[in-house]
């Protein structure tokens, strides 16, 4: 029979990967706040529970996908949580983008009830998740990490292990993001540049991202810069933000300014601001342009 | 018998150019202010010249490849210089990365004697150069750019066009540079990030430049960068900072803040101050890692 | 026989308050964390308590100025706190620089006690406020506001009202120290580039601070800063650090960006991450003067 | 029989300087290029020339005042300009805020033709200038400087020496110009702040400028942002640009950073690209304001 699998959080991503847990074979049960999205995967073979604990089996794994911090919380921690439930041998894997911190307090939390806590998060858009195409970076206990290699392998396309402390997967997936974000900022500066003197911003964009830029980062939000196509947001401006402030909120702990990343903080408020909160985050081109006079 | 090339100005770059036309079999004379750097070309067989008019046929084709704005100016115009003896019909193939202002300088006095000036700034360091795997951004007047095709195809491995102003293969290149010092200021941030929260900058660096950012230019400055390697300086900061201040130039032209170019300008002319300004321009990065505290 | 007056922190500015509150005849009972700071002035007649809850008189009048939102909440708070205490009819006067979020929260909490909490921040620095020269920044209930204005008055040279929400006092606060922090950035800036010519600092400072800028903040920030002398603290970075955060904060939920606010934080946080988080947050001049390469 | 004075340029500035020099009873001849604004002072006794060169005295003394480093160049040299008459003896004191560069060129022509060039840039705005009370920031030879003291002290409040080396007064009126625009862009975010957080702009204006910040800049300043009143421009923006623009080349020249600069010249710029530079400068706080949502 096969292995019980719990999951909770199915926006964009997670339903992603929810589905592909259950493709490999797993007796998957799901959880979302909205219970309404779980419809496909039911109609796929998967169990939906009520709460967050509906979902788990004690002593055995568990994976959130949520939107932040305290979602996190949410779902983990009071009467209908995970923790309550997962009990001795269990193990979290948790895959948000959350803050180190975050981390460093839910690792404690589940050692105290005897279960283990990994941190997982991953790199790629909802596309590269049904593709399973992520790339996952990994922390935590070493026995947990090996028990769940095959449900990660089932995720993604690469698995990075960075050590026991569950927090530092956390930083090294704000290190990313603030590379992805920082590349964006970069975008929409150097195309809004060509703009201004009369060159056709796809052009230069396509040119830049086969030549000395040839990485799918670069080439999709070379794209969607270029043609200042936001919608539909892949990853909302508003979440967006939460992420550079986590970045932010990161450096600050390790007594460290972060320049750029106050820049995209800085575009992306102001993004907000002006009611665009919706858009793709790489509508932080807007604000360029429009500091620019160019709309 | 073989077409006659002048070239002039034979740093890391251009010697490394300079070969690969001799070795595609033309007649290549060539010239460099300080003549013992020719010394390889000419026991290669090459000419050289004294001045730069002396690698000219009138009516053929010269190439550049200078350090900056006002040493273009100087090869090029004087009694010495290129543009006296180029002639109708003649062309000048300017690959260096100079403000689009010179360039349409540049255009217009060639007009005026009847020869063609065309903008042909390359993308790729000295060993790509070496290894014909140049990117050529090139803009110009039509027949000249066809004629010199077979000549430009013997120095890269592709050649984007982008009109008939040769200014706008500036912006361009600017626009490229622009996105190169970007990603050197993020890699910087986030590597000096993880080291704060104690993560080997390595560890992160080679994580990153293997799965979303799979290109070489985040590969070889990410490990420069994670290894505090700025020596031997491919580009050194001073060059770089001259870099930058076109790039801040070629947008206040076009009344357009560049907010980004504006951090990397204080981080290399910070380094410069602190009398680095011979480092490779990735030592910005030990700019951000001070202000963080770290060596 | 004279009226009850709770005061709760005895910091640098909190005994200068508290012993005009003294001065000015009022029956006055003091708490600090640390009780030895209390000493003088129960040598010249303040009762001293044990715990917050000992000073304040049901339906009496109680000041607080702490160094944070958490001294902040610890000392209002809770079994042993003001509030608990304060009751029908009771006056919290708020000192402290607090984030509006706080004081929109300590309002409610008030209120559902049937007491009252008034904003008044105040500016000036410790000196000042021993002179009785500090200026409030006063905001909440008109009733209450009336009752205190004597107390006020007997603290400074002017009290400012800025309506009836507690919280516009914080903010108002934070505008005017955000002022302060910016005016050192620029005095740490112009000085130094006045230095990098070989122009005498205090000549610089000098001039301009009895001419143009000739306002006490300009002249003694301009002092220490031209003489580099950042101790004694009048006000130490890690507070400064904490005030610009607030900034920051207040800036984000109103949904703005606050550029200079970055650039003076980043600027205090590099200070703290060299080890110098004790010393006066014009120390921030320091890292102005380090990026240009001088001590 | 009064002394010969020459006086170029005749803007908002000049004009009111030129007034006082008049009305002290020098033998005032006037220069400027649109000769139409000299009218009011011939009314009222100048004598007009035609070109620069007609209000010079061999051996005499003239002053400048005008718009840009270009034109100090075009009314100095040439064969019309100051220098081609103006002669052993004779003094220029040069009032206009250009750069340090230009004043050592000048210093040295001058002195070639055996007369003195003497800085003496002002702080003041128009109507400051009218009432003779600008403050003079003034440095050249010792001679020269003892002999047009009663000149400049017919033109402002106080003179301030600050050396030998004519630059030194430049970069010092430089700095002060840098305070200035640094606290406008303090004064914008403050306000725009309290805006935000539904605080009248006015009464924060009011009372942070009539206690903390009580000096002229900040007042007046403080209330043109407060009120969003940018017409008519007592210095418009185009012009504010520049002087920005000046700060940042003299902090490069001496290899140092100045970030509050960047911030002010991207937000010049950015209302330059939208089409407001004959605004007040001061209307740098629009920018401010549109990237928080606010018109």
């Amino acid at each position: 029979m096969s292995e019980h699998i719990g999951f909770v959080g199915l926006g964009n991503m997670g339903h992603a990967i929810a589905e592909n847990i259950l493709k490999a074979g797993y007796d998957t049960h799901v959880y979302n706040r909205d219970g309404s999205k779980a419809k496909a995967l039911v109609a796929a073979g998967a169990k939906q529970g009520m709460r967050p604990a509906d979902v788990v089996e004690p002593g055995g794994v568990v994976m959130t996908m949520v939107a932040h911090d305290a979602a996190l919380e949410d779902v983990t921690l009071g009467p209908d949580g995970i923790l309550a439930r997962l009990g001795p041998g269990g193990v979290h894997i948790s895959m948000s983008t959350v803050s180190p911190a975050t981390a460093r307090k839910m690792t404690e939390l589940h050692e105290q009830e005897g279960c283990t806590y990994i941190a997982a998060p991953v790199f790629g858009r909802p596309d590269a998740a049904a593709a399973r195409r992520l790339w996952v970076c990994c922390a935590g206990a070493t026995e947990a990490k090996e028990r769940v290699q095959p449900l990660l392998k089932a995720t993604g396309q690469g698995i990075f292990d960075f050590g026991d402390d569950p927090a530092m997967a956390n930083v090294v997936k704000l290190c990313g993001n603030f590379l992805v974000v920082s590349a964006m900022e970069a975008l929409a500066e150097a195309l809004t540049l060509a703009e201004k003197h009369g060159i056709d911003r796809s052009a230069v964009a396509q040119f830049l991202t086969q030549t000395a830029f040839a990485c799918p980062i670069y080439q999709n939000y070379g794209r969607m810069i270029a043609e200042k196509r936001y919608t539909p947001a892949g990853f909302q401006m508003v979440l967006g933000l939460k992420d550079v402030n986590l970045m932010l909120d990161t450096a600050e702990q390790a007594k460290m300014p972060l320049p750029l990343a106050n820049l995209v903080h800085d575009h992306l408020l102001s993004g907000i601001a002006k009611g665009r909160g919706e858009l793709d985050w790489s509508a932080l081109a807007q604000i360029v342009g429009e500091a620019a006079g160019v709309e």
